[in-house]
């Protein structure tokens, strides 16, 4: 049986509207409009207990998913959805282990995912060029615990990135095709490349300039995901959904020039 | 600059057609019907270049991500597609150093991403009932270095799970919903649970069950991918699409039985 | 030029929110809360011209479309929506001429697409047990001009239906399972057949019983239909759409009975 | 009972493989390579009926639908999917005694279905600069009896349309943007325009012009058609399906200038 320590992650879930996470602290308090809860009540309980407030309303505790730490996250911007993030990871191959560079930071969701995703072996370095949106993002990894992972960068990657050879860089911007001669110097050969795009005259700009930078195995899609009400007898999907966060563009880096490609076969 | 080490696994990409996962091996040779190349040849050149084979047809040589190990791997029944396979590592949260029970094994997709997303410290303990699909998930997870984080376990889970108090379950099976109590026994409190499946009867049956069985925060969805014809002035969806591959139900393991939270609120 | 005469539909559109249909009247005038607008002013005016109200507001005049006259409808119950109407028309080959038949009348808007598209030589005949919606249904389909091209029948169709012989029928109803002895016996041989159904259960049950009843080709299937924001610059599907309307069923209702087709093909 | 006769459309469909859809002439026969059917069997029996070939392999014996005509016409060029066509009808108004124009005419797909669409009192003016493209269509209009409807004009519409004042046009056409000049003089005010196109950069390019030229009401949607397998106890989606046909872009000509809504409100 798991128990609830102090120091751990929980999330607290009412029967209805959303969710609180948050780190068991001994002596914390947690204020809902449903009645207050004491850290101290949880800690030594096991983790899918139930515990009531003092105006005996019940919540669910649980740990948090990376789903659950990502819809949390306090945001002053559009967020990556987990949908998206799902497939990134496995795009860019961010597991255990790997460093991986994003730009811009934003209010943290990606940099949140990849940090989890990289491990307490791996690094995340983010870019964004506002200094509210680091401390922000720096909040939100800070209170999950993943900060120690992640090294910002408050500064405009027109002028260019730190780094050289890295393994992975994901861009959400909105005009990631104008610094591509930046990111192909921070690339090693073969690194995966990434970027989020809300609009299709966007990606055509960015196709048009992977072209001219030697990037390989280009791919643009979008990803959808429609809820199902989880209702046994009458299974339907739900009434509205979301039509569009953004169109996912991935490609590879690669070092053979598209000049060498056009030479006569015979030379 | 990242150089080709013997002992790496390369993916190797022709202009058209499939491209090919190797380990780099001396001495090695890779066959194909455009010509062949001498591992040896590749053996310090760096990542993201071109190599040529002995009929002087072009490879790329990239280090694969865990979407071109998904889309190679030797199948012997339906896959879980790389798009559906994101999101389960995020609703299950598996990451470094997990430990997740997945049933069935298959042809080891699933297994290959569980195994990569756990990273060295994880484990994936992972059940079949045919002695064939073991096998082949075995040769699949050993062909890119990651059968050390696999337990396999040849049996029916009607008989029950060996293990108890797990973090993260996934079945891909027919009829998940005959084996709810020996899922209840295997999970923690808290546990994340996900399953895979084609119909929608199948998913009625498991809702129904679910219910049953103290499961808690139940959801059902469908995840699709669009691919777009990447060019700059020409952008649009490709043709055709995989219109389905399956719905899923993800749901977290709670300790208070249906029976208390009928319980009239004044007893 | 063709200019607004009395007894026209007139649809007025503002700038924001919701436009109006009236029927032009001499003497008549619309009250919203951006102004009024005399009727008596519309009269002799180009559609397409826009027409300011007394409190200087802007409104276009246009001739409604048939999805303008969908939206606008007055409803006590989910109505049809123009995407799945517009399949429906081509499928159950509802056009010029044609009597079709349907039940439940509901608030009539597949009723309004059947009574436009079949035009003054056809015919259409509307079910519903509950005479409140037969009411507003027909209210509805006074007020676009439509209601001499429809008999609206009060009555439950489990009690049968008063026709024989109908080339077309389509069934909104909550158990449309339970009907079909009733529906053969209205239908022609090769009548089209179609059922709008919200939920999967709901599906299964109606196929379960098709195949008791001798229909041929049968077909579900689902449509769906996402806006963009329509601005060249920055192109894009809108933030939200309609993920579920229902799930379209069509068949051919056939003479052949499942018996005769059982019997060895040597006899 | 509906019997067959001499003159009828008659769609006969394999249990496998495509359907036929012939006219039933006197002396006449169906030639398959599942044997032969004369034509004088079909006269006098049932729709609905089955029947057999020479060879004992069974047809079944119906009238074509809208959706099954469109299906089955000759084509030398992409045609316009009937999940598409039939909102297109709905968007355009266009229904019984309707007149409307389109270009470019293609195989006639469009062309047939607003043929169908507006009867025997309404009118289709078909343009195609190709004379190939205008006589296909006239043979697939003449095939299903809808050519007397149409009135085909073999002509570049950048030299204009011969008509004015007309209620209702469709764009089928590469480069929609180039001739909105020539729509506007061919529309009355308040017409109904509508276009589809391939690509995002098209879409892009119509928008841009349409602003140009005193549209209103823009809107641009797409429509995606899933089939589910009809199998009661096993229902989901089928394995593949189209992914893109085309953007569909729909506004309404108005009188009303851009240059004088720029006017200051108090001139």
């Amino acid at each position: 049986m798991s128990l609830i320590r102090a120091g751990d992650l929980a999330m607290l879930v009412p029967e209805k509207g959303r969710p609180f996470i948050k780190r068991v602290q001994p002596g914390g308090e947690l204020q809902t409009h449903r009645g207050s809860i004491r850290h101290d009540d949880l800690i030594g309980i096991p983790w899918g207990s139930q515990i009531r407030t003092h105006l005996d309303v019940c919540f669910l505790v649980l740990e948090p998913t990376l789903r659950d730490l990502l819809l949390r996250i306090s945001r002053r911007s559009q967020i990556i959805f987990p949908k998206d993030i799902g497939y990134i990871l496995l795009r860019l191959s961010v597991g255990p282990g790997k460093t991986v560079i994003e730009a811009g930071t934003g209010s943290g969701a990606l940099t949140t995912a990849f940090a989890w995703a990289v491990g307490p072996q791996g690094k995340v370095i983010s870019y964004d060029r506002r200094e509210d949106m680091t401390s922000l993002a720096r909040e939100n990894l800070a209170r999950v615990g993943l900060d120690d992972r992640v090294v910002f960068r408050t500064r405009d990657i027109e002028d260019g990135f730190e780094e050289e050879d890295a393994e992975a860089l994901f861009l959400d911007l909105p005009k990631p095709h104008l610094c591509l001669t930046q990111v192909r110097s921070a690339l090693r050969g073969g690194a995966t490349f990434g970027a989020i795009l809300p609009t299709t005259n966007q990606v055509s700009e960015l196709l048009a300039e992977l072209q001219q930078h030697t990037f390989a195995l280009v791919e643009v899609c979008e990803i959808s995901l429609r809820y199902y009400k989880p209702v046994a007898a009458r299974l339907r999907p739900v009434d509205r959904m979301v039509a569009h966060t953004g169109y996912l563009v991935f490609a590879r880096s690669v070092l053979c020039s598209a000049e060498e490609e056009a030479l006569p076969d015979d030379d």
